[in-house]
């Protein structure tokens, strides 16, 4: 039985709790401050929520790991635990965390949705459509493109320099045929012949704008300075040159607003957005964090890869750019990796002791105090 | 006031009813048997209705037209008049309508909502994401392709040949560039190099598919046939071939539920499902057609463009595989089209009358009885 | 044997004169009035010929043929037996013949030098390089398209579109992927992406213009007319306005000579230009045509294809140009043929009487006056 | 008056030999044993040529040069000047070069044809088709690319993968447009689409491998050695597994002759082959240089660039593959080029002493006895 049966099979012998339930008992929500997806998932619209206090008194702490093996350290398993254990104990804690992106998901690595008893369900729709959210992205950041080559088809001010069109276009599929294209073939009509490349969405520079973003405004004012390609004398075009802003705007309109689910313990969860740690700040939405800190008084998140990466990034981009201040961080680590990083084979020590290493208990977390 | 300004004016002046108290009040569904899109919109599970009767006594109705203008005749508003007229006289009548396509509607074309008092809400809504179902149909069609390309990456069984792959991509964007495309250009490690192109959404086979599906086992079974190339000695492929028909059903789980909202009346509309017209049968879902006639007793339901086309595909190709039987049908006709095909000039025409025929009080209907 | 090892045979068993000897004892041209390209091909210098005299007395004799089938019905071995024929009762008389396609050579089709005892040779060395005249054709053609793509790249006036250029490449090779292409990939630097074709050279209208030409000056002046696409207004942009036609001509100044060979019975031959009939006129060069008329009495040249398309070419394209009046036209037919249109079936025909056929026995030539 | 119209200039001045005078003259060749090209070119055939002595008496004498700056130290100009002085003194000496590339003759650098009163000539026919040697490579080049893809789209053993076949395309012209491009364009029946590229034909391993060959057995054999690819299982295909070399050397018979010109004082001089010294050995052919051994008692021959690149490549590739012992190598140095690695700016310096520099006075040898 694989690791994702054994974790599909745990969250199934668990029933959810309605998430308006969760909203009301967990967060103060009242069922009209929320909009239901269906049963177990909900947005938190912004508009519902008491304005981000300047002085906060909740604590928001970061859950980061050493260098990680290719399995991955246990960050996510690890901070979902970490709530659910401050819940037991009868604190108020919040998990934000990153949604998943479906490319990877049908691809080669599982969702993040953490394992064993600690996860966030409901797990199938998390790892597929979920809210819509990373479908917003695709179609804002495509209507971009098209919007650029439109412009270009058209001849329109500004003069935008066919070789220099720098924006791409995203699907949130794992498909190497897409990773670079020719696009306009098909004669005069089809528009201008142009080099270009799918990235997955997870990589649109869109999602890393959306998880910066503080508001709809904001959100627009970053959406309109993204630079789009050169002018024939090598000046940038930006988006808002183009008017592409406004409806990017409305199709991401729904996607701002946090994502509310369950850990199998009935505590709260806000899932919400995944910009790449390789190429973006990697953490999960601002106005996510941010919600949860104004609704509850711990706030466990986490940031991509190991510290020296996803923590350096969360600390001096995200918080930076949000005027956040963690209260501590905790940092994974695992005897595994420490083996490993010392020059042991990984393949001997799969097979020496497999089993205890899956299931996490020689897992050590170092608290940092900031 | 351009006419799109008035119709949102309009529906903005009139409060919506929440889409559970529809449910219940209209159709008799109880709010545990629909799955909430927030307030205003809902998905109506298939496992929440009653078996289809082999003998319904329910009527069904085809709204058709003329063979239109640029304009259209107004099929939509006069089968959304319609419903609601039913209604106002006692009758339990519901609307099946297809669902607007994104691309079209950041492009030339208006959505598909109707306009003026006879509109479906929330518009806005409806015409952006909706519950999603676009995107799921872009997801799993794009999913069969990027299969496609990674089983000839990997030369397996059956051999396809990469000239004689017919399977394409598509996106819910109107985006000529993309319409005739190279990909897997960058080299070896990105695939064959291949021509292909992009269709919209609303012209993927998917769609079409899924417009015809009875339940998920269907839809399977119909989407492990899709033709998606050739071997070299010519033979055909199938997606079931290359084990694709499972992940596409579960990426359109969802999308398979009818989805419920409702007139400016507060009557209850089935949107869903929006195949194109010219390539495929352009009718709504058969799902939807059959849910609505297990809950009400007048089903209106309308087909794409002229009767020559709409009419004859919804006659020949849904309800022979549905085994619908219509009771009748509505031909929308109107005097500025009956002037044009007697050969007026449009422009002339546009502008002499153009209130009287844009408020839509010259349409006359012909009612024919099957 | 197959017919080109016999034909191959036949001619190496006949020793050739050096082409000097042929040029003084039939043309009367001296040595000094010639350019060797080895012992047995040369060019003529069109200024070592007398001008052309407005009223010539010599007779212009087109060979053309009824519709053929596949394999020809002889036109060329036609036309070197009446050369022959007229040399033997002591007539003066000259062949004026199109040089063949290395393209074709290499595929399917034989080259154009006549079979049996009515061959040119060295029929190998005119099947392939030849005196390179194809060769200046395909640099000068390709020259024209780097400056287009150069002009391009630097933005210079007139600001071509990249999307309206129409002046593609060629090379003297089948092959079909050079068909259609795209251009310019590989970044910035590698200039505009575009969509363009291959054509073979003999489809190249440096070949057509080359064979019109009276002149170098009139070459150069027809050359600098190509037109080469359209700027972003939809005007024509041409040739001379990207100052190529002095390049070009500098490239074609030794094609434009015309080449002296010889028939198995040692009387001159000038082959000369190759355009493609379906495509162009489809004659050999107006300057050796005009050559052969001021160096004998009687000059046989052809018109590719049928006598409807390739006679009515000559006739009102090369002949109207250049200002020649043909004195009259012999229409090759062949049993054969005149079988296959009546509605025989080929297989059955070649397999019936074939050797008979083949050798010609049974053609049967029309003199037609003009 | 540019450097190149003073070199024109002069080279106009002086009245060339008839080529066969100088082959009689100064090579002992008989008209019959030569082959002319217009007056002033000749082929040299293989067959004419003594057979190369296993131990020569002839010197060959390598000019070489020190790390060259932008416009080259002078190689070609001293080696015109030390074949001229020999042959002054009462030696007969032969200048073995390298021909010129059209490609970059349109372009930026001029041709390779030396200047001032050291000149090989008629410049302006080496510098276009010469005896077309380059045109016949381009030939086999190409024809090699149109079997590969013939090849491919036919399916026949042995079976290229189409994203490994590293044989590419050439063609004599600068043209950055061809450098990357994507072949096989227009649906199936133009074959596999591949990703492809243009090189200029100097870079064509054809001619390397033309400029290595001892005679046309050799030369088949080393054509039916290029690698063109790999199959699916990576085993490397060779141009012999698709049958190939015939039609290649077929192409390249001519070619392979050495092609005899004189200096301005009428020395011969053999300039034959021009592989890249980037990328291929840089030499002149193996078969003109062992053909100078057997007609001349000293032959000066080049190697691209600088001492390091081309000395070495002479020595280590052309010298060890032909067997020859070159009895010693000249260095080209000039002050400027001294002064330049020094240190010294290149604008000021060209500005200070441009003409004594350009006129080369200021070159000194160094003689370096083998």
């Amino acid at each position: 039985m694989s690791q994702s049966s054994i974790n599909l099979d745990i969250a199934n012998r668990i029933p959810l709790q309605p998430i308006a339930d969760v909203a009301r008992e967990k967060l103060g929500l009242d069922p009209s401050q929320i909009e239901l997806f269906g049963r177990y998932k909900a947005k938190v619209p912004l508009a519902s929520l008491p304005p981000f206090p300047s002085k906060s008194e909740s604590k928001l702490i970061l859950m980061t790991a050493m260098t990680p093996t290719t399995a991955g350290e246990g960050k996510t398993t690890t901070l979902i635990g970490l709530v659910d254990a401050l819940n037991k104990i009868g604190q108020k804690a919040v998990a934000a965390l990153r949604e998943p992106s479906l490319g990877p998901c049908f691809g080669l690595k599982g969702g993040g949705c953490g394992g064993g008893y600690a996860q966030v369900v409901p797990m199938t729709d998390i790892n597929l459509h979920f809210t819509g959210d990373f479908h917003a992205v695709t179609s804002a950041h495509n209507l971009l493109a098209a919007l650029v080559d439109n412009h270009l088809y058209w001849g329109h001010e500004p003069h935008l320099d066919p070789r220099r069109v720098t924006w791409g276009r995203v699907l949130d599929v794992n498909d190497r045929s897409l990773r670079s294209v020719v696009t306009g073939l098909g004669g005069k009509a089809n528009g201008f012949t142009r080099e270009s490349r799918f990235d997955i969405t997870a990589a649109s520079e869109v999602m890393a704008i959306l998880c910066l973003a503080t508001d709809l405004q904001d959100l627009q004012q970053r959406l309109g300075n993204i630079k789009v390609g050169r002018r024939v004398n090598k000046e940038m075009v930006f988006a808002k040159e183009i008017q592409a802003e406004g409806a990017m705007t409305a199709l991401l309109k729904e996607a701002l607003n946090p994502n509310l689910v369950q850990t199998l313990e009935h505590n709260p969860a806000l899932v919400h957005g995944g910009p790449y740690g390789n190429i973006a700040h990697g953490c999960s939405s601002v106005v996510a964090t941010k919600a949860a800190l104004t609704l509850a008084d711990y706030v466990v998140t986490e940031g991509g890869f190991g510290a020296d990466l996803g923590a350096e990034k969360f600390f001096n981009i995200k918080c930076r750019q949000a005027g956040l201040t963690p209260a501590c961080a905790v940092v994974v680590g695992t005897i595994k990796a420490l083996k490993l990083h010392g020059g042991a084979k990984e393949k001997a020590l799969e097979q020496e002791d497999l089993g205890a290493l899956r299931q996490g208990c020689q897992i050590c977390c170092v608290i940092w105090k900031m």
